[in-house]
């Protein structure tokens, strides 16, 4: 008998006879004697349609005043999930994320967990009831209703699991699991039976949005193993799991590959090499409020330097004003934009104790004649900046190349 | 200066334009320097989809989570009521009503407060903002949200108004005032000026809808002046208000005419005179979950009795069954029912002190040959049982006899 903490996202409780599907999964899991606690999140359509309401009244409506409104989304599924759960002889309680106390700071609409109060949970196990907790919420130390920004449902699932301790936090979703690379790319693309935390942050990161990050960084920390399953399909889906458990495995070197189509690439040409130039480069970019992904600095021959970096693709604009401003300011020669670039990343936690695996990159990617415009690693990813035309062909090859192939893996 | 505290209703804040009407009234009265504390109920028309999700799920719901879900549909209110004021450039701040600390008995789905913790509430007056409560619920001592009721938000706009010692609780609802009788049947029906809350009590429980009975109760008891409006149209409205304040105006004697088409008669024939005889005869009633109204009781001449009395249409059915068992039991002669009938009612205070009102409402009715088959009388009210087809022949004569007409009022 284990304690699971099971979380549902918006599409899993869309509809009545999905939150009933749902009702059905957890009394299985019941009736095989664990105990069960269950993050929902609000039914889809509804945390929109609420927003929408809010932006009729308010072009950026009042953020303390949005918590309360949005909150709303997941009490109705967490009522609704336990009259269900109650039709078929369960006894369930709902909470709201004030009702758990679920303490955060007073960020309202990206409020941060501070504390989990699972005194009343617990109570509840041990009456034998199932408990149902509405995600994506909290409180604040003065009671005010937050909730943890889009997503935060996964967060609320992790947290749970982690102060109480259960055995798995399974997270249902609409896929069955984490893949090599995304299966629309790659016909070959496979299920990962296991992940390792630090993987999983890297591949979501890049693109592969099975998991907010926050949820996989959360369960990293606190060592909470963490299951990635399909809401409505059978099947074992991913385990993601700490690094020490994963290194007794026989396991590949590079475990996915992860690509990003919304970038966009900014270089400023000729700046003079000083000391502290990058920075006047890029904190008006930081203070314009525009994140920046990969950073490439090459110094040229003649004391000067060009120094590129990626935006998301909305905010490319955006940079190159601010940068046009900076050109003149540290006398660079001119700034370039680019926005039909991608990039690709291979991730493994093998990589640390394999050399060559940077150069099978490079080279799998210049047999198909694919031009690397820049470079950035990190202990357990590479990744490369290419032109866009070639996302589909340089994720193929490398997917390949490195035996991530469905056909490769099963003739081992 | 004064403290008011204002109740709006679904249908004032059934659309974002009217919460933004709502908005306008509200800060209206701010900026002629009152405090102002706001309970709102949900959106016309959300109680009923939440309703009717929670019964796509269960006939019955679980009536905790039937409070959890319903009870969202006021938190929308109170978010987007709080951006339209702040929109308008006054602070405001939402309270569900366990953020108020509304405290209530846990009888889910009709609790009842016990009492209201007004700290918050004064803080946020004093620092000049309007205060946002979420009508119909509050808290049970372990936390449990909890709903008061249909029409709950008239008692917790009260409540809060007893709490706060507030100068007025006023209620926008889409009549502009209590009026002497229903205008749809008596053209010259008016609008009261003043009202006493026991007059009240008699109109609203005799069928006038327009306030909650228990938020009346509640009034009295506290002697919160309770004031009826119109959300949309402006007008003075009608002052509920205790009988001392009342009793030094000119009054007439009979305030208003009441009616209720709802009732259904039933007699339970020759029943033996006996002490304990109508207990033996209304205990399975009441067993039966069957509301009575009027009773009235007759001996006649063989020791034996004819006991009548009223209850609503829906329940004759049903309540004819019980009473035919009762009868053999009894040894009664038999059971007639009709639902043929209604009951007409003259209310006021100012018959408790005058001679002959009834005398008066026996001629006006026997003036138009109408046959009265039950009398009911209280201190400020007589009651009269007659066929239906006569409700509105009665109830004009009646207005038109009590000197109630509109013109008869400014001939005087």
């Amino acid at each position: 008998m284990s304690l699971f903490v099971q979380k549902y996202g918006g599409t899993s409780v869309g509809t009545i006879e999905r939150i009933e599907a749902v009702a059905d999964k957890v009394a299985s899991f019941r009736e095989q004697g664990h105990d069960m606690v269950v993050a929902v999140s609000a039914m889809s359509g509804e945390t929109n349609r609420l927003i929408g309401l809010a932006h009729e009244i308010q072009e950026s409506p009042d953020p303390r005043e949005m918590d309360v409104l949005v909150s709303t989304g997941e009490q109705v599924t967490i009522a609704l999930l336990c009259m269900a759960l109650k039709k078929r002889g369960w006894d369930a309680r709902s909470y709201t994320g004030g009702q758990v106390r679920i303490l955060t700071d007073n960020s309202h609409t990206k409020a941060r967990i501070q504390s989990i109060d699972e005194q009343n949970i617990r109570t509840d196990l041990d009456a034998g009831r199932v408990v149902v907790v509405a995600g994506f919420q909290g409180v604040d130390e003065n009671g005010n209703i937050t909730t943890l920004g889009r997503g935060g449902s996964d967060t609320t699932g992790v947290a749970l699991a982690a102060a109480l301790k259960a055995d798995e936090c399974q997270i249902y979703t609409d896929v069955d699991g984490v893949y090599t690379t995304d299966p629309r790319v790659v016909d070959g693309a496979k299920r990962l039976e296991k992940i390792t935390f630090e993987e999983m942050l890297e591949m979501a990161s890049l693109g592969s949005k099975v998991l907010q990050i926050r949820a996989v960084e959360f369960a990293g920390k606190y060592n909470v193993p963490l299951r990635v399953l399909h809401s409505f399909k059978e099947g074992p889906g991913t385990l993601i799991t700490l690094d020490e458990d994963y290194a007794e495995m026989e396991q590949p070197v590079v475990s996915g590959i992860a690509f990003n189509r919304d970038e966009a690439k900014l270089t400023i040409l000729g700046v003079p090499d000083i000391p502290g130039v990058a920075s006047r480069i890029l904190a008006p970019i930081g203070a314009a409020n525009i994140e920046v992904d990969v950073i490439v600095q090459n110094v040229a021959a003649d004391n000067t330097t060009d120094l590129t970096f990626t935006v998301h693709r909305n905010d490319m604009a955006k940079a190159q004003g601010v940068l046009e401003k900076v050109c003149e300011e540290v006398g660079a020669r001119g700034v370039t934009a680019n926005d039909k670039i991608c990039k690709v990343s291979i991730v493994g936690v093998g990589m640390r104790s394999h050399a060559g695996v940077a150069s099978k990159m490079f080279d799998c990617l210049a047999a198909d004649g694919i031009n690397i415009q820049m470079i950035t690693t990190s202990e357990i990813k590479i990744s490369v900046i290419i032109d866009e035309r070639y996302l589909e062909l340089a994720v193929r090859g490398l997917h390949s190349a490195f035996g991530l192939d469905a056909e490769a893996q099963e003739e081992k």
